[in-house]
This record gives C-alpha cells, sequence and structure tokens, in this order.
C-alpha cells in the first residue's frame, strides 16, 4: 500500500509538472520558466499544506518529487509540440486528476494522524494540496485562476475527502480500502467532468451585473 | 476581556466573510469558490502572521473560525441580492474595519507577549493581519489589490499599531484601556474613510507618467 | 568575511526596495503601498525559505533589514524624480543584482549547515530567495512577473548556485573563496545580461500559437 502509494504520488507529480507546461506552452514560455513553474504546480499544493501543518515540507525528506517534477518539466518542454496533441493532453488530464485525488487523500491521512484540527482541517488542506499548486502557477504566470473560471476541479475533491473523513470516524478499522474507494471517487467525479466536459451550473452561480 | 475580543474577532471574521463575498458576487461566481475565498479572506492575514511567529495556526486551535467563515459565506452567497442593498453593504464595511481593527491589535499583542521583533515586527505584523486576505482574495480572484487603488485601508491600522505599541512600551499596565482605545481608534480613522469617502491625497502619490 | 557579508546583505536589501519603488512609481502608487510593497520586495524571497528551512525569519532577529528597506523605500519614493535618471537606474540594477548573487549563495550556506535537501534544495531555495520578493511584488502590484518575460535574472543565480554546491561538496576547506568567487560569477553573468541588454533567445523559448 504505502509503495502503491508513492508510485501514484511520483505519477501526480508527473502529471501536475507535464500539465502545468503544457497549459503555458502556447503562449510562449523559456525554458527556465517552464521547469521553475512546473516545480511550483507539482509540489506547491503539498508546500503550504506542510508549512500550516508544522512538519518538515515533504520534498525535503524525499528529493525524488523534485527531480521527477524537474525531468518531466524538461521533457514536456522539448516533446511540447508532441504532447498537445490533443489524445495525449487529455490523457494528461486524467492523470493530474489521478494525482489530485491522491495527494489529497494522502493530505486527510497525515492530518488524522497528527489529530490536525479535526475533522475540518483535513478536508480543507486536502482541498488546498489539491489545488495550491495550480493556483500558484496560474497567479505567477498571469493566467486566471480556477475561482475565475466554471472548471469543476476542486469539488470532487471536497466531496472525496469529506467522506474519507467520515469513514476514519466511524470504519476506523478499513483505513486502507476507504482510501483506495475515496481515491477511487474523486477520481471518477473529475473523470467524469473531463470526459463530458461539465461544469459549473447556472444555479451555482451568482448572476453577473454591473458592479 | 477575552471573551469581549472573542466574540468581536467572530464578528470580523463574519465580515471579512461577508464582504468578500459581495465584492466578487457581481461578476459571477460559482458556490465553491465563494466559500473557499471567503475562508481565505477572513483567515488568511492571520494565517501568514503565525506562520512567521511559528506558533500554531490560530483556526487549527478553534474550528468555530472556519464554521462561522463557511456559514458567512454561504448565508452571502444565498442573500446576495439582499445583502448588496447599499445600507447593508456600508453596514459590513464598518463590521469588515471594526475586525480588522481587532485583528491587528490582537496581533500586536501576541507579537508582545513572544517578544517578537520588538518594537517595529508587531506593527508590521498587525499590518499583514489586517491586509493579508484582502490580498490573498484579490489575487486569487484577479482584482486590483489595495496597492494598486487609493483605499485608504491600512493607514489606520499602521497609525493605531504604532500608538499601541508606544503604550504597550511606555504605560504597561494600561494594557486593556491601551488596547481598546487602540482599537477604537483605527475603527474611527477607517469609518471616516469610509464615511466621507476619503482615499490617498495627490501629495501622497507618485506622478504617473508614461514608463 | 562575515561582517562583509552583512554589509553586502544590507546593500542588496536597500537595492531591492529602491528599484521596487521606481519600477512602481511611473504608474502612480501611494506613500504606504510604496514603503510596503518596498519591504516585501527586499525581504520577500528570505521570509519563504527561512518559512520552508523552518528557522525564525531572519528578520525577526535583526530589524536593520526592515529599517533599511523602510528607509531606503522612503527615500526613493521622495527621491523618484532624481533616481529615475536613467544611470541611477542602472546602477541600482547592477547593485539589485549584487545584492541577488550574495542573498542566494548565503542561502546555499544556510541550507548546506543545516544539511537540508543536499544536493538539490540549497539550488532551489537560492533561486527562490533570489527572485521570490520581486514575484510577490509584481503580483501584488499586478505587473507581469519574470515569468512572463524574457529577462533574464534567474539563471546567473542557477548557474551560480549549483557551481557553489558543487565545490561545497568537492573543496569543502575553501568555503570563504568560493562563496566570493561565485557572488562574483553570478554578479557577472547578470551584470553581462544588463549591460547588453540580453534575453532568452529564441531557441530556449516554446513557440506561441493559438492557445
Amino acid at each position: 500500500m504505502a509503495s502503491l502509494s508513492y508510485w501514484i504520488g511520483m505519477m501526480g507529480i508527473t502529471a501536475f509538472a507535464v500539465t502545468a507546461v503544457l497549459v503555458l506552452a502556447p503562449r510562449g514560455i523559456d525554458l527556465f520558466s517552464a521547469v521553475v513553474l512546473g516545480i511550483i504546480t507539482a509540489v506547491g499544493g503539498g508546500t503550504i499544506r506542510d508549512l500550516i501543518l508544522d512538519v518538515p515540507v515533504f520534498w525535503s525528506l524525499d528529493l525524488n518529487y523534485l527531480w521527477v517534477a524537474i525531468g518531466a518539466s524538461l521533457i514536456t518542454f522539448y516533446a511540447d509540440a508532441l504532447l498537445t496533441r490533443r489524445a495525449i493532453f487529455r490523457l494528461m488530464l486524467y492523470l493530474d486528476g489521478l494525482g489530485a485525488a491522491l495527494f489529497a487523500i494522502q493530505t486527510v491521512d497525515k492530518c488524522w494522524r497528527l489529530n490536525f484540527g479535526l475533522p475540518l482541517v483535513p478536508v480543507i488542506l486536502g482541498i488546498v494540496t489539491a489545488i495550491g499548486g495550480g493556483l500558484l502557477r496560474d497567479v505567477l504566470a498571469g493566467r486566471p485562476t480556477l475561482f475565475m473560471t466554471r472548471e469543476l476541479y476542486a469539488t470532487p475533491v471536497l466531496i472525496g475527502c469529506t467522506l474519507y473523513v467520515m469513514l476514519l470516524a466511524w470504519v476506523p478499522n478499513q483505513e486502507s480500502i476507504g482510501a483506495l474507494a475515496c481515491i477511487a471517487l474523486i477520481f471518477a467525479l473529475r473523470a467524469a467532468t473531463i470526459h463530458w466536459n461539465l461544469s459549473v451550473p447556472n444555479w451555482l452561480m451568482t448572476k453577473p451585473r454591473a458592479g
């Protein structure tokens, strides 16, 4: 389980870095910026989480997270023309969703073991871990953040983390099965939004009007 | 005193979250983004402060701060049409000013007890606590920050925190009265800028010119 | 050496604050925003570094960093008309480069002594320290960050920090000479980009295209 989670984590880091470079490449970006923003996107959310938890940032204990982010960013920069082919870009979106699901559930676990702000904070930090890196990337690259779009990126994370907290509280002996189920749920919901191109419905939006 | 400060704090959190959703609503925002940005606005400044002080973030020790921010954001999202009525929006601006005043003076107190960077850092972290959440909200929502406007939001906080540091240094036995006086001063100055719609005068601005 | 490094550090803080106010002044900025953004630019990068290292933020242990940043920002605000004279602005760019070089190498040293994430993290945090303050300034002031331009600001830092890490690993007894050589190298590379107005060449950029 620990080892599987490690490899899915590395896959998530890869997907975060690759999608970061892919969304930035069409505007014209230099190699250095691509790699730095790739790293920030890949590890930014978990870094904010670890600072708030006051534990060592996860990538200082295992440099592989950084090396993988650097390698993925470099390869994507040079293979950009290939990877933007529609099918590959969509594959990366799915991997990105799997990474977000795994990091979010890992964060709930981490908070639970630290007994940190239960039961609410694990859910909030799960969301922070899943979206923090992408937010930093968009702000630093001058792109609209997900708060300005109708993308359904974080809602699946909210649902899955809430469910996992309930499972930890009420079925504490089945942690591994619960974790896998919630990762699968988040990924399935996210995959559905990608597959059917779903966005936030009108009745969950305020009505735009002259400010 | 502690209990009064606690309730004013909750009122400040409420006002921060409510005004955040109110300024974002006219552009069209979804429920999830409204709640997340409401939370970030309400607790963001204090979070940066606690990270710098290297103490546990205040909302991990008392989840009520988060629940109140979530509740206030939700209610504001659904009551948006009502709350943007001019009178209620102005009331919220005053409460926001009261919250900023309280959080700033609380921060000076916190630094003083921790003997952290006296006498300058308490003033700087007081300002950070008062404006940090709003800055994060504006950056994440793509709005101009207060550094780009002529709003007189932080100057009252600077004056009040500076005065409070002087009182703590020179009249150490009257902490409670000094704190109340400085909160009142910050709030009065801020209320004046709201009431008379004051902005930064020209002689405190650089002259704009072709860059 | 320690004392020389201290004074170069103060010069770097000064240059960071001065250049911050100078780039913001032409758009019209108020005194308060100028000073706050001056401080953030001057100490922001080192603050992020210290939070990640989980050590006390450097300016809480020596308030002179803050006083110098405040003083430099104030003087620049009032002397703006003088300092934007081309020759003086260019001098400040060179001092800014010297400051970035020194802070980056200091950061590598700090990580090395803490045995923090060797050998990769010192280089990454060296870059963070050199560019973090400027990134915060640009995001908060609504300017394009260096990730959106072709400025060659951080590449010299990357080269110098990488070299310094190699020297620390392979020639551990010559720390001081190595540090000075790497500071000189970073500064020389940065000075060359300023002097010859160099920017990122096309072959290190992705091709812009319709997104």
